[in-house]
């Protein structure tokens, strides 16, 4: 039996109407035949008032305590959408995480999932139930309650599209689909129909907010294809996909724009094997996540510089380990680049064309857009620049590029109700 | 080691500085040498709210999804106090109910509690932490979330206190102790400093919403004294504690209304043994709360009529079952009684004294208020009276009692801070 995954986010459950428009996907996906596991996210600005509840009373809460106030958002949600789905004459069932069986660490406000229980799923659903879960929690070993971060509500349903196989996961959402660019920067901004897990996956790590990079690895290590979709209209939105032959011939799909980075450098280490790995799994230890790394050697290559972008909210954080390491590894010193936004021009195209490199660095420089870091992998090309240009150097490569006149490729998708 | 557990209701925790104040108080006892475990509800008008987000999705919602909802209310409590004395330099931890091992049977929105796990609480109590508990739930064996039923986080605390063999159980709230009658009823109405678990369960059973009935009952069963206090000063409030001899030289020492009650009235009901005990049965089983029963034979004790009292609420419910009994035991007819008050007189002084049930009817008549129902028992006396005649009916036995006027009796209460 063929089997949806749907994920709502908080702004298609911000209301109660809203919420039972959300159990009518799910009741319509139910009649069209599919076996039907909703994932919820909190309502609305939920996850918000609580973290300003709790600013209110500690400015800085422990992160197990932190945990346990916010699941109760999802929690909130889960119950009034099986109460929809009950109002709306059907059978449903809503599960937390712990209900579940949603295994992970126990890194309480960054929690990875290790395994999810598919029994009380397979029992629910074979009774004909709609199953909602609570996106977004966990539970540790012990039973503590963990959370997998912000937005990872979209982790929860790719997780469990992975371990349901399902035919595909639904990513309802405010927007109709991902983006050439945020079209709220770039107004010329076209929808794109298709797209590989790769090149989403740059997208989303260089700052395409729609969907959650954990969720799309997810799909592609388990070959789930992911349509993210409004949950206002009934369009088609944008399937994440295994790459297809015909998306080679774009060079570049999209561009982002990640704003608010920090880019810390670190001067004359001494480049031995093993200091990089050292410094990064310092910071890794300490759970700062790292964005770009940039190296380059000098001094005959005895000496490097090494710097590496990081949220401008854990770069203190950085900064003082990477201090630290300074005065124990005995390396000139740290500077820190605070105020900075990246961009990014990615396509899976870039693989087989040459050239977008230099069409970036160009458009850049027309614009008068001082380039601070370079860094490029095989599908994406990243520079920082200042804040204060971010959104200029954005629609100056969305322009160059010319991804607001591409056709609109096949749409053959097998698309669900 | 001393231990104590401390009940914080809605109305204390309505605000982040009503949070602060109550995680002081549970700090100042951990400073005087207690090993501390607070239960606490939901955060002001949390649950009512959830309850009106639930009325605007679905008019009957399952009773399971119903307590998914409004358990989040108590985590919500917990996760924020435990913030609180985590930001006044303290040790907590907060644990659900499922964390905790608090086990109830799986009646949905009204489970009672079977067995609490200790582990948990002394693994942490010896780690020195202040233990936050959630009240107001539970989980059944399956892992399902119950609620014990709305104001039922006394009952949690109570339960707790027997347990964990409490030195005292510690009902903060927003008023100073249990009165004499309702003081907005009855203005002249006087504090009352000791009370045995006895005549404290009558006052909650007959209206007194102060404490909950079952919180009582764990308190007697296991000897746990129960001190109900206010929230905002620091002053004494009413002990709930055994009876001492002391207590017998007041007649009475509270009235008490309750009131949208309605009765319903069963008819030449055939009298013989085990009628009643099925009638009630039925009704037990359909989860009808049966307040008051009163019957009286005819027709030379071959007919009686049955009648009890009920909250408005469940009348329609009880109603539909007695007229199915009525068919199928062949009795007259079932009546019903809607909008009606229970005036009740209540303490242990009625064992050994006269003249109470005269005193109360006296003072009705005068009154010119109608009796509809009369029942007693050992230490109680109750009239059914017209919702409109209530307040009034309430005023005057609190007066002909006299219990405005009572001295109080010796306050050799064994306080904690």
């Amino acid at each position: 039996m063929r089997l949806v995954v749907q994920k709502f986010g908080g702004s298609s459950l911000s209301t109660a109407e809203k919420i039972h428009r959300a159990a009518r996907r799910a009741i319509r996906a139910k009649l069209d035949g599919y076996r039907v596991v909703l994932v919820v996210s909190a309502m609305g600005n939920a996850t918000d008032d609580l973290l300003a509840l709790s600013s209110e009373i500690c400015a800085e809460p422990p992160k197990r305590e932190l945990d346990m106030l916010l699941t109760t958002g999802e929690q909130v949600s889960i119950a009034l959408t099986a109460m929809a789905i009950h109002a709306a004459g059907h059978e449903a069932i809503s599960l937390t995480a712990a209900q579940l069986g949603l295994y992970t660490d126990s890194v309480h406000s960054r929690a990875r999932i290790q395994r999810i229980h598919r029994d009380r799923l397979d029992q629910e659903l074979s009774c004909d139930r709609i199953v909602i879960i609570a996106g977004f929690q966990g539970i540790d070993i012990s039973g503590e309650i963990t959370t997998l971060g912000r937005g990872a509500s979209d982790t929860t349903a790719a997780a469990l599209a992975a371990v349901l196989d399902a035919d595909q996961c639904e990513i309802y959402t405010d927007v109709d689909g991902v983006y050439t660019a945020d079209p709220r920067i770039v107004p010329q901004a076209r929808k794109i129909d298709q797209i590989s897990y790769d090149v989403m996956l740059e997208m989303a790590a260089a700052g395409a907010s729609v969907m959650h990079s954990r969720a799309i690895v997810f799909g592609k290590k388990y070959g789930v294809p992911i349509h993210v979709r409004s949950s206002m209209t009934d369009g088609k939105g944008t399937m994440i996909m295994n790459e297809t032959s015909g998306m080679e011939e774009i060079v570049v799909e999209g561009v982002t724009l990640k704003e608010d980075l920090a880019v810390i450098a670190l001067n004359g280490v001494s480049n031995q094997a093993g200091l990089a790995a050292r410094i990064f799994a310092v910071l890794g230890q300490n759970h700062i996540l790292v964005d770009d790394i940039v190296q380059n050697i000098y001094d005959e290559g005895k000496l490097a510089n090494i710097s590496f972008s990081t949220n401008a909210s854990d770069a203190p954080a950085a900064q003082n380990l990477c201090q630290q390491l300074a005065r124990d590894m005995g390396f000139d010193g740290v500077s820190i680049d605070k105020g900075v936004s990246k961009i990014s021009a990615i396509g899976v195209g870039m693989r087989t064309h040459t050239g977008a490199a230099s069409t970036m660095f160009d458009a850049l420089a027309k614009a008068e857009i001082n380039i601070k870091n370079i860094s490029t992998s095989e599908i994406v090309i990243s520079c920082i620049v200042s804040n204060v240009d971010g959104a200029r150097a954005l629609r100056s490569i969305h322009d160059a590029f010319g991804l607001d006149k591409i056709e609109p490729r096949s749409n053959q998708i097998n698309e669900i109700p």
